[in-house]
């Protein structure tokens, strides 16, 4: 079994590098507390006999030695950055539950034929950088390296720039590794497994995605002496997108969601009317067409809502992954390790993004989720039970002992 | 007559100080180009024989001597400062008009009973700390010192550090002068003089303002794996109150302005649920009534349509002035030089605010309007004529020579 008081300890010591402002952690993908919270990785996975591989994205991959040196080593992994209004469990459960199966693993003496090694991924969040899962997707071939190098934030710095600057960009082709399978252990961050009372979400399947950039353009002009008739409002046209949006997701319950988290005015002052906003519309299906037809929806009725006020409508696709099913012989074991372990389990759908879905492109892939309190993520309040973690972590080293062969 | 071509020369050489990227300005109160601009708006009082008085809140007063030392002096003036995407005449036109008028004074060997003093107001725009006209109302009495000072921009800086910072803090009392009268020359910042052909805009009134700050309380949470019905959805919340604020405008008509420039997503991550959002209502009429009541009917219907989604709503009043009635005296004096000049002219109401609006409640006050193109302004794109700034610059010449006794 898993030690849950050294894994809940080792979260705690990693939740104290990059604190929020209310509990929770803001270590956004590479700046300085980033690349601290890899040291202490770096530095755990050494004193537990692994070797470190970093990628030119700056994924870190740890390895724990196999016994057949011609065995593909199974991956186990996820990421340690966070939002900037970030939990301490989004991610870095399954980094350091990965890496509490490779110290259980040496505790108990245990040795797999294929070698093991423990991931983190860089910029899963997309938060700094769009889109989320950046590295993954470069491991995957669907993105360039440089597609990936150019991605900028907010304040115009890129990610190319940004990875060596903090001294995490390493040498190693990015997608040159082969992998037997490929295991993500996450919080759910939704409220099902929690409502149903459930310890383990076997993970099935995973939703699809668009991000819509919306550039709107209308005319900066004086709120106090443009009259009414002459306004060319940009927000007052985001405003009806937004709402376009919350309606065109309602209307296409169940498995449907739709939202904007992302909204910039400009010049953004109180006495101008926004020469343009910037914001991401945010659309989620499990169901391939239903994902596309919301899409399609809401490129087709923002630009009519955008002509009625003589605003300009530009889109541009920042980020999309379509659904993933994961490989069913992976789901099973994971299935089969939560029964033997006598957890309470129900098959479940990702709704957020993974690694894994990516790492599915090019190798069999499948993922293990606990509950999190009222499905909160991506606020500082979200919470796990200890119990939730070990359990999880549990279920993870059952299943890559089974795959990685003792 | 004034030299239409020097003070063209002196609006564009002030013009590449604190340049825009798209032809105008940016030139934002107590910045280090705002301290730029201060510097040589100074070297020409001082070249055109003025001395130099700067108050605690950084106004600048350039004061001509005039033949009567018991005589109360006579101000004109605006303001250096600009949006962040401001033109190169809103503002500066009034401050270096005024100049111009000074210079002509002495070109021609001029002599006044009462002084003239050329004003440059701090903060006037408001972009960088809300609300606008602080410097004129903490000298007319309506803001404390205290308050001015303890104003804070966006990235938490505040208005007393910056002062100091940029080198521009005086020690002299605000509002400690006494003003025999104030003449302010301003663009049009609207539609109206262009379009029905007038040089000159005889400002009889201004119109009042509220702006209201709302913040809105949600829930952050993950865009993908929170299922619709369990939001807490703040952005959702403002666009129906922009809209709200669109309807509660439009059906105030005529007289009634309502619109949003500032907006802002916390944490503003594409795939976060915004936590909070904080933007401000900007409100206006010129009838005192149904300013009140534009304000009372966003603040009555904003926190249904919160409370609706489950939204916390609190509001706080970020700035504010009554409607204007400027001195009757004045503004024939206006009228009168305007026919005499021989320049078509017609009685308008300000749709924005001027420290001219300040002024009013110590001292007889009015303003000169010019056309501005297409009405535009807090736009880079603004733009007026020679002719224009010449006509308005020669009227107030005139209106101020009467006022201060030749
Ligand atoms: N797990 C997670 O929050 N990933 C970020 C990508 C997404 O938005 O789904
Ligand atoms: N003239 C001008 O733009 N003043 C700023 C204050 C306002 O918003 O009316």
């Amino acid at each position: 079994r898993i030690n849950g008081d050294r894994l809940w300890d080792s979260l705690m010591e990693m939740a104290r590098i990059g604190p929020g402002v209310a509990g929770g952690n803001n270590r956004q993908t590479l700046t300085d507390a980033d690349a601290e919270g890899r040291a202490l990785f770096q530095r755990w996975c050494e004193a537990a006999g692994m070797t470190m591989g970093l990628d030119a994205m700056g994924t870190m991959f740890a390895t724990r030695a196999g016994e057949d040196p011609e065995a593909l080593p199974v991956y186990m992994g996820s990421h340690l950055d966070t939002q900037p209004t970030g939990g301490k469990y989004d991610g870095v459960l399954g980094v350091l539950g990965a890496l509490e199966v490779v110290r259980s693993m040496n505790d108990l003496g245990i040795r797999t034929r294929h070698p093991i090694v423990v991931t983190n991924w860089s910029n899963e969040e997309g938060a700094r950088f769009a889109p989320a899962m950046l590295a993954s997707g470069v491991f995957a071939g669907v993105h360039t390296l440089d597609y990936a190098y150019g991605r900028t934030d907010p304040e115009g710095r890129s990610y190319g720039e940004e990875l060596a600057r903090i001294g995490w960009k390493g040498t190693e082709e990015v997608g040159a590794r082969r992998m037997h399978a490929y295991y993500e252990l996450h919080i759910e961050q939704g409220p099902i497994l929690e409502a149903e009372g459930r310890q383990i979400g076997v993970v099935t399947h995973c939703q699809g995605l668009w991000w819509l950039e919306f550039t709107l353009t209308g005319r900066a002009a004086h709120t106090g002496s443009t009259p009414m008739a002459m306004r060319i409002n940009a927000g007052l046209a985001m405003a009806r997108i937004i709402e376009m949006v919350q309606e065109v997701a309602m209307a296409a319950q169940p498995d449907a969601m739709g939202g904007v988290g992302q909204a910039r005015f400009l010049p953004n002052s109180r006495n101008v009317l926004p020469g343009s906003v910037v914001f991401t519309v945010d659309l989620r299906s499990p169901d391939q067409a239903k994902l596309d037809a919301l899409r399609a929806e809401v490129e087709a009725r923002a630009p009519a809502i955008c002509a009625e006020l003589g605003v300009g409508c530009a889109v541009e696709v920042v980020g999309h992954f379509d659904p993933v099913t994961f490989a069913p012989d992976l789901v099973r074991s994971v299935r089969g390790a939560a029964e033997r372990l006598g957890y309470s389990h129900m098959d479940v759908v990702s709704g957020a993004g993974h690694d894994a879905c990516w790492a599915a492109k090019v190798a069999p892939a499948t993922m293990i989720m606990c509950p999190c309190v009222d499905g909160l993520s991506h606020n500082e309040a979200e919470e796990i039970s200890k119990d939730w973690a070990a359990a999880g972590t549990e279920v993870l080293f059952h299943a890559v002992l089974e795959t990685a062969e003792l």
